[in-house]
């Protein structure tokens, strides 16, 4: 168990097995991590570090990093991903979009095509979106049998748990935003006409249902908080105060991970280049 | 037909058709680039700018581009990844590299893994290494019968069009270093302990076949530069002056496709958020 947290945001960890009650976590009140300015500035320190630590990872190439992202629409997830990850540039590092499934995904269980995109060791991997669609847009709106949805939650913990018995270390964030600074954003929009490509008119849909979502994710978040793969809250109303955060996480859990660079079987003196 | 070359980089493109020498063009003159400092800083400005247009390509999603690297071992692939593709970050960039085939891989034609990992509309694929492999290694270490080889020359030039009959621009750069550069850079593998797990006592082996794989080059470069998937010979002991070469083409071509944040069917009026 590899990951870490740093103690000043310990409390956006969800204890395993603990009721999760999302107004307990204010999006909008991040005073805790202190003066923005210095936050911004500690940031980008994080971010290099990052990159540096991701070079260490590929170097060893015995283990992975996994981030899963998830939040509701316009919640930040891909600001997010480049906030913090931008300085660590695209070698060794896999974004994948899990959007609505194909048929062929469709016709196999809904942890083929996440598997199929788990991190290969040496890398991090980035979910936009993951499994956990599967127990919330799958429970908001019945996509699957009752019965076949409870035991989801079962089956990610175990699918989880199969990576991080195999060298990934798994971190998960919910990006919290208001109800409130969804609409701004949801109205930047369709105010700003070089925006207009990310409306889409299905999140109004989804914008009805907050209360029905907002308990999806309490309850994906409780059942799915493990000792070996926790979810984190993050309070995301704020974007440069959500990417600190994400970043301070990761950044810690490398550090932990502490990848080295590996020690060769041979000698240099072994060697002589003509 | 969008991709692009500023004028004074023309003589980098290898002309459809021609013989290639690759004694031409000397690895470490880049005068033509002009002042060093001027050159990184317009570095900066085209990562920058690439970065811009990647946005533009991604809300477009329409078409994509292929950006393919080869040389040989030590010639600077990951370097150059780094140095043009760290300010777009990982979101929207996808970098592939094509290592010794699986037995799976070996199972289907030389072109199928490649043809799984072509980059998805909106997005720049990044191949590091590619299906080049399959007539430069392959030629030079006769992994496949000779005639089968001769094939591949077509196969690849229908391959690419086929990529870029459907809205992918493929860029190839073959990232050209001295014998002598490599020597340095071998020596500096196994001089620094963080560069040890770089190397490859088979990068040696390789070293003895340089004529054998000058050769294969300049015949894949001669035989696969065609009007839609041009080939590039990149002066590339100067790093700075390997990483200027390749932004300012990716840029110049990423500016001719001109990707557009598309024009919706609706009106912003059309929507209330409540």
């Amino acid at each position: 168990m590899s990951h870490s947290c740093p103690k000043h945001l310990s409390h956006l960890l969800v204890s395993p097995g603990g009721a999760v009650d999302l107004d307990d976590i204010d999006p909008r009140e991040v005073g805790f991590l202190g003066d923005e300015d210095k936050v911004r500035a500690r940031l980008v320190e994080d971010a290099e570090a990052i990159d540096r630590l991701q070079d260490r990872l590929y170097a060893e190439g015995k283990r992975a990093l996994l981030v899963v992202l998830q939040g509701t629409d316009t919640s930040g997830k891909d600001g997010t991903i480049r906030g913090v990850f931008n300085a660590t540039g695209p070698l060794g590092v896999t974004v994948t979009a899990f959007k609505r499934p194909s048929e062929e995904e469709l016709a196999h269980d809904f942890l083929w095509r996440v598997h199929m995109a788990a991190p290969r060791r040496g890398t991090i991997g980035i979910f936009n979106r993951s499994h956990y669609e599967d127990v919330l847009v799958g429970r908001v709106r019945n996509l699957a049998p009752k019965e076949a949805i409870e035991d989801r939650y079962r089956a990610i913990n175990d699918f989880e748990r199969l990576l991080t018995d195999n060298g990934t270390v798994v971190l998960k964030f919910m990006l919290h935003i208001s109800k409130a600074e969804q609409a701004e954003r949801l109205q930047e929009r369709l105010d700003e006409p070089e925006k207009h490509w990310k409306f889409n008119a299905g999140d109004l849909e989804d914008r009805k249902l907050w209360g029905a979502f907002k308990k999806a994710y309490e309850t994906a978040l409780s059942r799915c908080s493990t000792d070996h793969a926790p979810w984190h809250i993050v309070p995301a109303d704020r974007k440069w105060a959500r990417n600190a955060i994400v970043a301070a996480i990761v950044r810690d859990t490398l550090e932990t991970m502490d990848p080295r660079y590996p020690k060769m079987p041979w000698k240099p003196s072994d060697f002589t280049i003509t």
